[in-house]
């Protein structure tokens, strides 16, 4: 057992390094304030009636020390129509962000702009002012009633907690509801923290959990049932459902993959077992030489596909996993065994896949399971279609199943994915493109060395074995 | 639909090859007479009484042309304990074989003499005289009820379906129920052709056998419904159930394996579409050259070992099949696909395992799947365990899996196969002996061409078609 005193020296010396200095707050408060003034000249000179607004981690004060991010919402009468939300609203956030400085439009569900101001991030975004949660026409419009829901619900102490526990996901690389992470959500952390009352109660709570989980978020234990049934139905996939307490109908935790899920889960076990800075602070010096001495007798495949247009990121993520799913799919159809499979975007440039097998190459016959004896017509085509000059068998195995050894269509992956690649790369956006694939080997890792993103990305998923896991077991 | 004619012309072509000639009856009937006198008289000279018997396919004339084989079954009064049988009644014919010419002592459940007259091989055995199948003591005493109840029933017209179906099966190698073949006897044969009244018909019913098949041998269904729930007890692997009419409580087809079923039945299946002499007289002339050509990136072992003593073949085939299954077990745990495996012996000098893989060397690191995320205890050990200098990882996979790459302890079949021999040499017989590992290429089939049965069964291995199955898609 591991006394109190250890997690408390840990977590104090974490939260020491990320909760935000006053001087990190009135640098932010600053920025907003200059915002919220352009905005409401812009307003006044439209003859708009709108609230600028702070909600995010700023305004529940959760986030953390070097994350200069803002989220502004200018919120418009609830009588106007999307359309006009869209384009007036739209339009006078853009005049607005035009006269503060640098800035891009972006977009999720909806478009919003993005300033910036010196090393500031501030998104503006239009949405309603809407009196009840009962009115929430759009995704946004939402996003104040978490910020009174979670204001009216944490303490500071509480506050520091879902720092730490933000902390803590992060270096697990579950941080974020994009479909680049598929983890865990800043709301999803405070809601957490305001269950289970600190860090570190999560973390046992978590050490319990199997897939689905279900955390009541709610005051009723009979509601929380019912709820519990509608969200299984409209969230078959999820793995943890925590209801949004402020639409319960939505599961706040929807994007929290199994993978995601179960990194937090053993890692939870481990920081318990032995708390240690290096499930908050990770970062990874890789040695060259030992990532090009572990390629020895591997197979690393990297696809790679040019990003022809601009797109917003969820959509470029989306997209090249689906098509790295396809073409492991594509692979293993082919006998070739994927161990490990990832993918990585710069969200400019390219996009990458990387797929390990246990070989590149295989010239050995294949093995063909046919059906069993008894399944006439089946095991009729299976003789039909085996029976070759150069196969072996058909024969009838110990198991009275039909097999037969075949020369493969596919001695090479390389080829597989260059000739199949019809197969695999089918999304709007990367469908028709040629992919290149490259063999990573110490030569190829050596030119890509320096590019930042790309390698670092690359000696991790080579690698693969994270720092903290080496402390479950010290 | 295949038109009768063609099946009529086929078995007519079949029996006119198998079934024996006059001359051959008379010659076996004048050895039989020949030992018959000579038993007789060592009976005398000893004043035993005893009945010198004639029993098996010859005395239920389902014997096939160049069967030469007689079972004289001597039986002595049922007053004799199981010593004196073994003692004083197999003295006797022994005595009784060294005045007829060759002999050799063999062994089943009780010990027999063999005696050679010319071409002809005659087992002496000794048994009980008994009155009533109630009094059975030995499988021996069984056999004269065999022959009471096989002649009660075939016909004439009925003995040559029975010879077809032997030869039948004989082909498909799949006729006899010793541990090397265990396939069909010839009291299974017989009994099969009395339920189906003709081998077309038998084929016709076992197009739609799926194991386990229960055959009614007994005129009574509510006795055969009771009989079935006690035969799965007492043979709980058996896939074919068949009653011996004799003694309800045995099962007659116990010897009969998965496999032999199975060919059984896509034989019967290709027969009744493609009728053809190719599936009763299969002599496949083996063309090395493209025996040689397939081995191309093929990994074919073949482990040697010698025999030390002679032995029953019944205990040398049981022995070898159960280190070659062992030695199958130890290769899949060092992650060798083993695409197939059989043995083979000459019963004297040497036993060989031939096993199949997919690789004979792997260099690649092996991957090792580890527990799902929410099995607490396994996880922490999966990790302990896989941490290592090599290993790549562990990490946890998109199933929520703890999964490792780490350096294989035998990189090489052949080595394993060699510093491993003391986990599956293990039967009385070959415990302890060191294996010799051969590597089946061209140079080592050329040495072996001409030593008949090995070869002839090496090459048979590695082809592994047989020639019926080609009939049944053309």
């Amino acid at each position: 057992m591991v006394s109190n005193d250890k997690y408390d020296y840990i977590e104090k010396l974490v939260l020491a390094r990320i909760k935000p200095k006053e001087e990190e707050y009135s640098k932010l408060r600053k920025a907003f304030n200059f915002i919220k003034k352009h905005v409401e000249n812009v307003l006044k000179e439209n003859n708009v009636k709108a609230k600028v607004t702070l909600q995010g981690s700023f305004a529940h004060d959760t986030w953390l020390s070097g994350d200069n991010d803002l989220d502004v919402f200018v919120l418009f009468p609830p009588d106007w129509s999307i359309e006009d939300l869209r384009d007036k609203g739209f339009n006078i956030l853009l005049e607005a962000a035009k006269r503060i400085g640098k800035y891009e439009i972006r977009y999720s569900q909806h478009p919003y702009v993005r300033v910036y101001i010196g090393d500031i991030r501030a998104d503006l975004v239009p949405g309603y002012e809407v009196v009840s949660n009962k009115d929430i026409r759009t995704a946004v419009d939402r996003t104040p009633f978490h910020t009174q829901y979670v204001n009216s619900k944490l303490d500071d102490k509480m506050r520091d907690q879902v720092r730490i526990l933000k902390k803590f996901l992060k270096n697990l690389g579950i941080y974020g509801a994009e479909i680049k992470t598929k983890g865990f959500s800043g709301y999803v952390a405070e809601l957490l923290i305001i269950k289970y009352g600190s860090f570190r109660n999560l973390l046992r709570e978590a050490t319990n959990w199997k897939h689905p989980v279900y955390i009541n978020t709610l005051d009723n234990e009979e509601e929380f049932k019912k709820i519990k049934r509608l969200l299984k139905q409209k969230y078959p996939e999820s793995v943890l459902y925590i209801p949004d307490p402020v639409d319960p109908y939505r599961n706040a935790a929807a994007s929290v993959s199994l993978r995601s899920l179960a990194i937090f889960v053993v890692a939870s076990r481990c920081y318990l077992r032995k708390p240690d800075l290096v499930f908050f602070f990770d970062e990874q010096t890789l040695n060259q030489e030992i990532v090009v001495e572990s390629l020895d007798n591997r197979c690393l495949l990297l696809v790679e596909l040019p990003l022809k247009e601009k797109l917003p990121p969820d959509i470029i993520w989306g997209e090249i996993q689906r098509v790295g799913d396809r073409g492991a799919k594509v692979l293993i159809n082919n006998d070739f065994n994927v161990i490990y499979w990832d993918v990585w975007t710069d969200e400019k440039e390219k996009s990458y896949i990387l797929y390990e097998l246990d070989y590149c190459e295989k010239k050995n016959p294949r093995l063909y399971k046919g059906p069993e004896y008894w399944a006439k017509d089946r095991v009729l085509r299976f003789i039909a279609k085996h029976i070759e000059h150069n196969a072996i068998g058909p024969w009838i195995n110990m198991h009275g199943q039909l097999v037969s050894l075949k020369k493969r269509k596919y001695e090479s992956a390389q080829n597989l994915l260059i000739e199949r690649s019809w197969e695999y790369i089918v999304t709007p956006h990367f469908k028709g493109l040629t992919p290149k694939i490259h063999v990573v080997t110490r030569d190829f890792l050596e030119k890509i060395w320096g590019q930042g993103g790309i390698s670092k990305w690359l000696m991790k998923s080579i690698l693969r074995r994270p720092k903290w896991m080496e402390k479950c077991i010290e």
